[in-house]
């Protein structure tokens, strides 16, 4: 990729940005961003050759635009970037839902460039450009959601573009992903969101380093994770529904004090934990 | 402190002898061990000054006996240490629940010592004395739980103790100390179990940093585990309860798409997260 268009960079941008000019320090960087302090921002630690305030000049001449905008706001800025798109341009996001990326974005984008989600499950409890970091993605899994169509070529670059980033690329359908991501990420947010809001004022101060660990993405923007849910909501539903049904076995193993049944889901959970 | 004692070191105790060795480098330190590896590996890196095979021996002239066995291990334990303490001894412990500990002790050492328990909210996945380091209780808290009638010399002597490890020590009653940990270790711990358990394996590859910290608990030692949340299962069984029913109303929200409902559940716990 010569040149690479990143669109509202906040913390997933910004650590595009910044890794970038670590990993790919030849690759010239553009930015569109909407409010003046973020582009100056970007200008003044240079973290772009180029800053502008229109989408179609950012994307103009580039190989790959990548839309870091919140999901509801992506339409628009692909509407006003679509006619300075090179044919051979490929297009994806960084969103954290994907069927409606996906609906929203192809038949907008189809003929017109290669479009080609992308979903890093990478982060941080804070967000903003500020917090942006140049090994946010180092170790970590892209998840990538090309239609069946898609071009094999683009895939292939999109792909090796994320490995230049540190992070490995899995290939999933756009419902697929959601389904999985529901399992993986949007639970165990509502969970840690619930777990803190449940315990009492009292408990809070003997907290250990478990529960830190344990609640650490409760504190992440809750205005991202409340259209990340509602996007996602069904698969979510579902995933919660699941987890209902364990709680409450494991609240009637406790009860009866089954010690057989409450070793094998610790040693259970202990294995494949450490697994991972 | 001028002699401390460890019975039974692990991931805990070690951390103690490990931690003193570098803060309070003139503490004469006593371990006792029943497994003869565990004595080998004490003596060939120095940990303590002396290493026994006999409670009694390791408790004989010392100011402060911690104990770090599986609370089923504690009361057998004191019984053989007893003849051997200084009546100005104090005896404490590292267990993670506390009326039955201080149930089981109190009787036997009432007259022969000063009984403080203690729980050190300080842990790590790994156990054993392989794991221990010499910052496991840097900023983190212990609770004591002294009885009405515990001396306030020995009281102010324990909590100076902790200080030195760099733990800073809060009194509760025992019966108080296991209601507030069953919500804020016992009860995270089960969760995150359970969400280990439940997801499916086709999303564990996808598992991001924010999976990562929030399940890392449930990679803890099956065995300790099962102790803790069999020891205290009232107070575990009533917190899940509360969690419960905390689910059922996330899942209604969800379901019904009650937008501003959601967004208060995210803005309360990601504002109360971010104080702690």
């Amino acid at each position: 990729m010569n040149t690479v268009t990143v669109i509202a960079p906040g913390l997933l941008g910004g650590s595009i940005l910044k890794t970038l000019r670590r990993a790919a320090p030849t690759t010239r960087l553009k930015v569109y961003a909407r409010r003046a302090a973020t582009r100056r921002a970007v200008s003044d630690t240079g973290l772009a050759d180029t800053v502008s305030d229109s989408p179609a000049e950012a994307a103009a001449d580039s190989d790959l635009v990548i839309l870091c905008t919140p999901v509801h706001a992506m339409r628009g800025v692909v509407e006003e970037l679509l006619p300075a798109l090179a044919p051979s341009a490929i297009v994806t996001d960084v969103g954290s839902v994907k069927a409606p990326v996906h609906a929203a974005l192809a038949p907008l984008l189809a003929g017109r460039a290669h479009w080609i989600g992308s979903h890093p499950m990478a982060g941080a409890e804070q967000s903003g450009l500020a917090a942006a970091r140049d090994n946010l993605f180092a170790g970590t899994v892209t998840i990538l959601t090309p239609a069946p169509d898609a071009d094999r070529d683009a895939v292939a670059r999109l792909r090796d573009f994320w490995a230049t980033l540190g992070a490995r690329a899995l290939t999933l359908t756009p419902a697929r992903h959601d389904e999985l991501v529901a399992e993986i990420s949007h639970l165990p947010h509502l969970l840690a969101a619930l777990l803190v809001n449940t315990v009492s004022g009292d408990s809070l101060p003997l907290a250990g380093p478990g529960f830190r660990d344990a609640t650490r993405i409760a504190a992440g923007p809750p205005e991202l994770w409340l259209e990340i849910l509602q996007t996602n909501r069904a698969a979510t539903v579902s995933a919660l529904e699941k987890f209902q049904a364990a709680v409450a076995r494991a609240r009637d193993i406790l009860a009866a004090d089954d010690r057989a049944a409450l070793a094998r889901l610790l040693t259970a959970a202990s294995e494949r934990r450490r697994e991972l």
